[in-house]
């Protein structure tokens, strides 16, 4: 049986090289598509087209539109091609008009000295965290085993501050599925918005743009298979209708495998 | 006098609206401009075009290839205007070949809650802060005034990690300019490549892509004036070839102005 994930990524290649995906009811959010879901799909543009160098080393998408129910059409192009780097330009149409605007770079990597600022922080294992009760009307979250450390979405929407710290959790897809490029991407989106923890009032929002950094390899990737990965979020400023979110995804073995920077609106 | 600042960023309008500018001897690197300016350049063409709608919430810029001295042309567009927010693609050529691509989003902001995660650490006050010595080589540097608080270049290259927390600095143009969005965005990349601070061994490097998410509204700079920026830096995760950094720019006053991310190569 094939996976939701990958069936929600599959695209069709075009006579002239662009794709055809559409949106997918697993991974449908309040409105429209989960981004992640979106990014995950904008990036197979990449991986799967036939001239793709190396592996992603950044991903940046840009919500430009919300996205109908429905086909898309999914252009990548490399627009500089490098003896070890790639750079890429990704749009999504639908209807003609470009609801997502996108570039990555992929690389070739050769062994170096590595390290990390940013060890994973010491926390409960992710059998001894429990499962958050189901939510209605949100598909993708479904499509995600999401063990909450910290984070979740407020027990009261009652105007107080519910942030306490950084959001942490274990998660992986649901079912588990090994970690590949595109699903490490739709991981990064995971994150309960800062802003409903700092204010618990529903405030309609959305991401506008989204990077994804990845540190992970295809050995690092394989390493981790469809193990857990913890994840930890926080917020930096909020200023007139804008905020920022910035995450960090650790595999169970303590390796950064993704850093990730999203730009989000907020109506009030 | 023009400011060198203005002189580097200034772009003439073509028949087809796409801008000519030049790279700025006064922001030249070791190898190539200074990326910080060729950032600035780039947002500057979105800022110059006449369908601009807002201001700056979001800027990625992807370094495509070196830059050469001389003259280069910047395609600025408007794919997606909604009513408050506008997406941008962006690309800079040399010989008719894509050297950088980015997107912007743009937006007409509205007053909302405001907050942050990020405050501004306690510090010693600029004026308390002293020069660092003159850097020879490297003309750029001299177009800012850096008050290094912490993390500057390693006194010693010997091979031991100096990092001791994250880099601190107190910075603002040099001579002062009243901060705007291009310069905001040039001061995004000042900070000393924390991959030198950990190892202390000059490793050869260049930024590949760099985002910079604006707190800032107009307001908000021009309350800034040509005061000093506070600005924090630390790397995340360093892996095979690529490790990125991450960092924050407040006023004087402790407004965060700009959360900025980009990922850098490395050689070994």
């Amino acid at each position: 049986m094939t996976h939701a994930f990958d069936e929600a990524i599959a695209l069709a290649t075009q006579d002239d090289g662009s794709f055809v995906g559409r949106t997918s009811p697993a991974y449908a959010n309040m409105v429209g598509p989960y981004g992640g879901i979106t990014a995950a799909q904008a990036l197979n543009s990449v991986m799967q087209h036939p001239e793709l160098l190396g592996e992603p080393v950044a991903l940046t998408v840009n919500f430009a539109a919300a996205l109908a129910d429905g086909p898309f059409t999914l252009i990548a192009r490399p627009v500089r091609t490098n003896r070890s780097t790639q750079h890429w330009t990704i749009e999504l149409q639908q209807q003609g008009e470009p609801a997502l605007t996108g570039t990555a770079v992929t690389a070739l990597r050769r062994q170096t000295w590595n390290g990390s600022e940013q060890p994973m922080p010491e926390t409960t294992k992710p059998a001894d965290v429990a499962l958050p009760a189901p939510r209605k009307g949100t598909p993708w979250i479904d499509r995600y085993e999401m063990r909450l450390v910290s984070g979740g979405f407020p027990a009261v929407w009652d105007g107080a501050d519910h942030s306490e710290g950084p959001s942490q959790l274990w998660m992986r897809d649901n079912p588990p599925r090994a970690l590949d490029f595109p699903s490490l991407a739709a991981l990064a989106d995971v994150f309960v918005p800062r802003l409903w923890l700092r204010r618990a009032k529903f405030v309609p929002l959305g991401t506008v743009s989204m990077t994804v950094y990845f540190h992970a390899d295809s050995a690092m990737l394989a390493a981790t298979g469809d193990g857990y990965l913890f994840g930890q979020s926080q917020a930096q400023g909020f200023t007139n209708g804008y905020f920022d979110q910035s995450s960090l995804l650790w595999n169970e073995a303590g390796q950064l495998l993704a850093t990730t920077h999203q730009v989000v609106y907020y109506k009030e």
